[in-house]
Formats: structure tokens, C-alpha cells, sequence
């Protein structure tokens, strides 16, 4: 397995020998997260954010000074040289010039994999469109993984915007490469696209449905996603489907008790402040979680971890 | 005392006796600022800036840096997640895993004090609604102890909007501390609030008035304050009484030869730039201070010093 | 030579003897800046930039970080004070006591000559208004000193905005050190400044020209620059000159077999992509080249190579 110089840019570019990999190093990042550590001094790491992303954008940044490399970068495109009318090509071969490794966020499909072919660095895929997101269903594959000691056997729903979200088509490919049983939730409209059910199918039971209800009393992660206002072309679209699903304390009563409630942030109120509180809520050690495995990529791809 | 994991919200949380170790603490600072430390090598403050302070965000960076730490943040909301609706308790709890001390500035009245009860680690209230700016207010304390060699016996006024500027709040509260005589000098419309006005008297002697000419010869300490038009919420209002108070080479010349001028900074037109050059204006070497106040901060509520 | 301490604000300030020390100081940096060094440990070079420059600032802080330094500041004035009305004399006072060295860009002519008579810490002008870009010129002398191996019996062409653009303005004045024959190539409306003109006339030879195409095969460099929209009070002016130069493989074609190619970027299309992967394109290594150069500056200013 080679890492060392490597992209990341969608999640299907791994066989799940080497998410097992990646994993594994997250595991032992944990204590390096603790400690501090000089592993990457010296290395750089550009956070080119063309989309406003704090949550990813920190949780990187993070992960690199606890290796102990610097940051540099930009929040949000308004500041960048593409108000200049800038081209991503030449952004990109310009910082790969002032950096070690870049983390890419962009609005566009396609962005990070172009970067990828451009740059002498490795580029990490921080988020590119509606497609792509391999870091957060990586994280999300670790918390299942330390959650339930195991991802093979588990039955999974997945909750929300299916179509626009770009975390659950990763997930769902990432899914796909363990024993499960997965369960696609949505409205009508915002149903998983085609194609990515189609390339899960062949692999996994996958069902569909617009009711909650009825599969929660079986599965054991509930991963629950926003239903992203920015994402729709239609705002009347938007007003018809927002708040759809609420999971709240009676969702929780419904389900097995040793649940685990997922979610990627940022939330708005698909799930109710009143279930932070139970055990069955992990979405804010996701995010921990989020900085250990973003320590790992950052160590294998930079060659700090073999 | 215990100053490990604490946070840092009103400056009414803290004993006179508190205080003074702070000063004394951050006295140790100036030649650690000079030659630089490790002393909080392999920790992340996170400057969660929900409202653009620059100064403040600023001298945080620098003291964490100075401490051989390392910074994260946002300058702004307006590129956070905020704009994905999410609040500000989620923002906190997410950003707990990525940093080991948060310094929050927020135009909201309180929001410090929510996200303490919330975070696991510590926070620095950086300024929050109207109310409260503790860490500029023990850098004030600080710089009257340097400047005079002491606080107490002396006779300060605080000038220009006491009512909205948050800083002359804190101010006046840590000062009723000592034993003082304090003139607070405004407009009518922008007396001092009437709840800080009442904890205050009790404990030390307060006049309260619109002419500066009158207490200006007897004062030791003239603490100037910018009459803040993001404040005011009608803007008539501002207009009548901007520029009430501007302290030139008359004021200087009119006051006692060892007056020690002070103000928050930015300044807007309070103090014409003639002052600047004399050995009363203290405004900026306030703002160096300003530095190793927060760096005995952050050292302390960190545990690097106890 | 006298490094420690000074500002860079304008290339004039700076004799040949001083550029060449500077130069060869740059050359050093290359293995530094591979290795990474503690060289700056425990120094701050604060990024003031009040017009945004990604490129320009990210070299900066790429540059101070490879040096082991660290990096605050602000990308843009809307996030700065200068919202709350203060002026670049107080922001410079300020910040003075924040870091040990300031890289300034200001949208203004002669911003950054008041911050250094202002400053007590060295001052870096990363671009002020339309006259000065002191570390650009630098930069391509450098990138020319290290294609051809010398300055001396060059033959360069300055194309596209000779009026705005102040890249331009500080190479020119830069070249005019050396035995070259400088060619001016621009639209009638963009002719290079009569100061700058009249300035290096008496020490070098030039010619003003709208037509690249006579001199395209004798000349050694061909140095491209962008005709920046936001430099131009009438858009309508903008549009009768925007696209006049266009660098394209016939061009390349037309030219001596070692042409080098240079471009200050960003640029929108006065290169077309056709031309980057010839050997004549070198304006990504000019990039490269801006990162030793800065490494160069700051290490001298503050001390750390003498």
C-alpha cells in the first residue's frame, strides 16, 4: 500500500483494504492528538476554501498543528485571487509552490480531481460539489468502527437530503464495501441519485422510503444529514421538504437502545438539542474523530507514517 | 487560587486578590515576550471572532504565539458556519475537539457565559454584547499599575460612551476593586448604566458629569473612550453627540504634568493626533500590554503557570 | 550593507551592490527553504494586507513559516478597524506590538513609506497603490538571474499595462541598474509613467512600442503583466485594451529558442494555456522563486542573516 505523495480525492478510489489502513492510523493518532507532536515540522499545508467550510476548514487545520506543520490558506473565495478572474489551474500551481500538502474545498463537481492532476502536492478533497467528500465518510466509517467495534453486520439509515448531500454519496460508497444492510430515507425529491445506488446495489441490501418510522426500531446507525438550503436551484423546493425529519427523544425511545446517532454538522434543527444529552448521540465525537483521521491522511500522504 | 481550566467571562468573577496575581503574572510575561517560550508548545487557541475585532483577535494570536502555542479561527461570521444557521452552542462543542482554548468575541450579550457552561475547555471572553470585556480591563488595570507603580489613591475618569461601550463596564467594575475615586464623564444620553452605576457605589467614591474641563486638573488617569457608532441603535442619536469630548494639547496642558492618558483603541477622533507624541499618551504602549496580559491568560488557564 | 532593521519599501532605495547581496542571500534559501530551519523561532511577521493579495500574502507567510517564524494579520480591510474608522497610523502603532516585522499591502501610493517612518519594526511594502512592488522586482530578478545565469547584455521586453500596473514601475526602475536594452510594449492609453521613464532613460536603452511582434525575435525576456480592471477609473477605457496582448504558441514560435517567459501573475489571458507547458513558460518557477526571495528579506531585516 502506497500513501506517500498520494491523493485523496473520492472515496472510491480505496479498496477497503486500505480504508482498514487509514483507519488503523487514526486509531493511533488519537494519543499523538493528545500529546502534541513534530512529526510534520517543517510541512505546510494550504487550506484553499473556494466554499465557506469553518467546521472542515478548522478541523484540517487543526490536525496539522497537532502534527506539528504549519497552515496557511483562505476561508472563502471573496478573498482569493479569483476575484482577479483567476483560473483554479494556475491558484493551484501557484500554492503548490508555498505548500507541502493542499486541502481543497470547492462549489464545483470535479474541482479537487482537476487539482489533483495539476498539482506536484498531494490534494486532499475537502469537500468539491455535490459529489465528493472521502475525508468526512472516512471519519464517519472511524465512528461507526470505534462506536461498534465492528462496521460488517450492521444496519445503517441514512436520513435527509440524499440527493444534493455530498457526505452520503461518499458514505454510501464507503458502505458498500462492508457487509450491511442500508436503509435510504428521504422525501421523494431528494432521493439518493441513480448512480450511486446503482453502483451500491450490486454490492449491499439497500432500501428506500420516505418513512422513518418504520426502519427505526431495527437499525443501529442512524446517520441523520441537513437538508442544505444552498444546494437547491428551487427555494419553493427547499420550503416543501425542510424539517421533514426531526429525530427527537421519541425517535430515540423507538429505536434499540444501543443506537448510534451520526450526524456531519453543521445541524440546523433535524435533530432536537433535548437528544445532545443521550448516549445514543455521537455527533459530536465525530468531530473529534474528524481530527484523527484528517491526522492520519495528512501523516500518510506527507510519508510521516508508512 | 486556582486559575487551571477556568474561564475567563466577567471580570466580576474575580477577587481583588485574583487579580493581582494576574498582574503579577503577566509582570513575568515582558521578558518572556522578548525572547519568545515553548511553554504551551503543541496547543491551539481557537479566535472565534463572530465580530470583527482585529486589535483584539490580534493580540490574542500573538500571546499564543509568544507561548510557543499554535492558532485556528475565524475573523468574521459572516465566513463561519453560522450562516448555515447553526448556533452558537453547536459551534462550540464542535470546535472544543479542535482547540485546547477558545477566545470568543460576539455581539450578543452573553454569549460568553453560554458557550463556558458548554465547552470542556476553557474560554476567554473577548468581548461580548455591551456588557463585558474582562481581558481589557485587567489590561487596563495593569497598565495603571505599571504607569503609576500603583491603583490605589488614585483619581481616574472614564470619558465619552459609558453607555454602550463595553469596556468602560468592566472598567469601572474592576476598579471599584480599589480604593479610588472615579469621575465618569458623557453626554446625558450616554451616562453610565444604571445597574454598573449602583454595584460601583457602594464601594467607591463616583461623580458623575459632561464637562471634562471641570475634574480634568485633579485626575491622574483620563481613560478615553470612542463613541461607537456599531453600538448606537438609531443613528440620530450618534450624530448629536459625536465629537463631544476630544482631548487636545489643551486638555494635556490643563491637567496635571503626570496625567497618564489611556483609551481601548481604535480611536476614531477622541484624541487629536498632537497628543500622541506626548509623555502622557500611554494609548499604545496600553496595546503592548495588552500582549502579556494574555499571555499570563492563557498560561494560566492552560496550567503552564500556576 | 546594513539589512537588520530596514525597511523595503521602494527598489530605488536599494544600490546594485545591495540587490546582489540580497540575490545571493536568495540563493542560500533554496536549501532552507527544502529543509525547513529554526532561523526565525520565535519571531511574528504580521500580514497587513488592506487589499487582497492571496498570492502575495500566502508567499509571505509561506516564506516567514519555512523560516520557523509564525504568521498573523488580515486579508482584506473590510475584516480590519479601518471599519471602525481607523486610520493606517494607528493600525501600524498597534501591531508594531503584536510582531516583529510587518508585510504591508494598501490600495494607496505612499502607504507603505508612512507605516516604515511610523514603525519601530521593519516594515516589507507587499504593493502600494500603483507605484511600488519592491519584493516583485526582486523576485524577477532573481527568476532572470537564474535562467540566464546574469542580468548583464540582456535584451527585455516589459508587455501589456505600463501605467497601472506596479510591478512593472518597480522592475523597470530595477533593470535600469544593469546594461540592458529595455523594450516597452503597451496599448498608447497604458504607456509606461513619464516619471519612471525619464528616470531610467539616462542609464539605460529603451524603446515604447505597441507592437510586440517587431521586437518578439531579438529580445532574451519577455515579461508579460496582466491589465488589472481594478486599476482603471473607466471601465470603458478597460474594454478598448483589455485582450490587446496575447501570449500564444506563435508568439513562442517567433522568438529566439531560449526565450524566458515571466508573468508577476494572476493573469486572466494574456497567456494562453498552450504556451505553460513550453520550456520558454517560467512564470510558475517565478512563484517558486517569490517564496526564497521573501525568505531572503525577512531573514535579513530581522537579523537572522547578517
Amino acid at each position: 500500500m502506497k500513501f506517500h505523495g498520494r491523493d485523496i480525492i473520492s472515496i472510491e478510489d480505496f479498496s477497503r483494504e486500505e480504508i482498514t489502513y487509514i483507519l488503523n492510523t487514526s486509531k493511533t493518532m488519537e494519543a499523538v492528538a493528545s500529546k502534541g507532536s513534530d512529526m510534520l515540522k517543517g510541512k505546510i499545508l494550504a487550506t484553499l476554501f473556494f466554499e465557506p467550510s469553518t467546521r472542515t476548514r478548522l478541523s484540517f487545520e487543526a490536525a496539522m498543528l497537532k502534527l506539528g506543520g504549519s497552515v496557511i490558506g483562505f476561508a472563502e473565495a471573496e478573498i482569493a485571487s479569483v476575484k482577479k478572474g483567476e483560473n483554479l489551474a494556475d491558484t493551484v500551481r501557484t500554492v503548490e509552490n508555498y505548500a507541502d500538502v493542499i486541502a481543497l474545498r470547492h462549489p464545483l463537481d470535479g474541482a479537487a480531481k482537476l487539482a489533483a492532476e495539476l498539482a506536484k502536492v498531494p490534494i486532499v478533497n475537502g469537500g468539491s460539489g455535490s459529489e465528493e467528500h472521502p475525508t468526512q465518510a472516512l471519519i464517519d466509517l472511524y465512528t461507526v468502527q470505534k462506536e461498534k467495534g465492528k462496521i460488517d453486520g450492521l444496519k445503517v439509515a441514512l436520513v435527509g437530503d440524499l440527493r444534493y448531500g455530498r457526505t452520503v454519496h461518499s458514505l454510501a460508497y464507503a458502505l458498500s464495501l462492508y457487509d450491511i444492510e442500508l436503509h435510504l430515507i428521504s422525501p421523494e425529491t431528494l432521493r439518493m441519485r441513480r448512480e450511486v445506488l446503482r453502483a451500491i446495489q450490486n454490492k449491499i441490501a439497500v432500501t428506500e422510503d420516505s418513512n422513518l418510522e418504520k426502519v427505526i426500531p431495527k437499525i443501529d446507525v442512524l446517520y441523520v444529514t441537513r437538508i442544505q438550503k444552498e444546494r437547491f436551484p428551487d427555494l419553493a423546493e427547499y420550503a416543501k421538504v425542510k424539517g421533514t425529519y426531526k429525530i427527537d427523544l421519541k425517535t430515540v425511545a423507538a429505536a434499540k437502545k444501543d443506537l448510534t446517532i451520526l450526524h456531519p454538522l453543521p445541524r440546523v434543527d433535524e435533530i432536537a438539542p433535548e437528544v445532545d444529552s443521550t448516549p445514543q448521540a455521537r455527533y459530536f465525537q465525530q468531530v473529534y474523530n474528524g481530527v484523527v483521521v484528517r491526522m492520519a491522511l495528512l501523516a500518510l500522504v506527507l510519508g510521516a507514517v508508512r
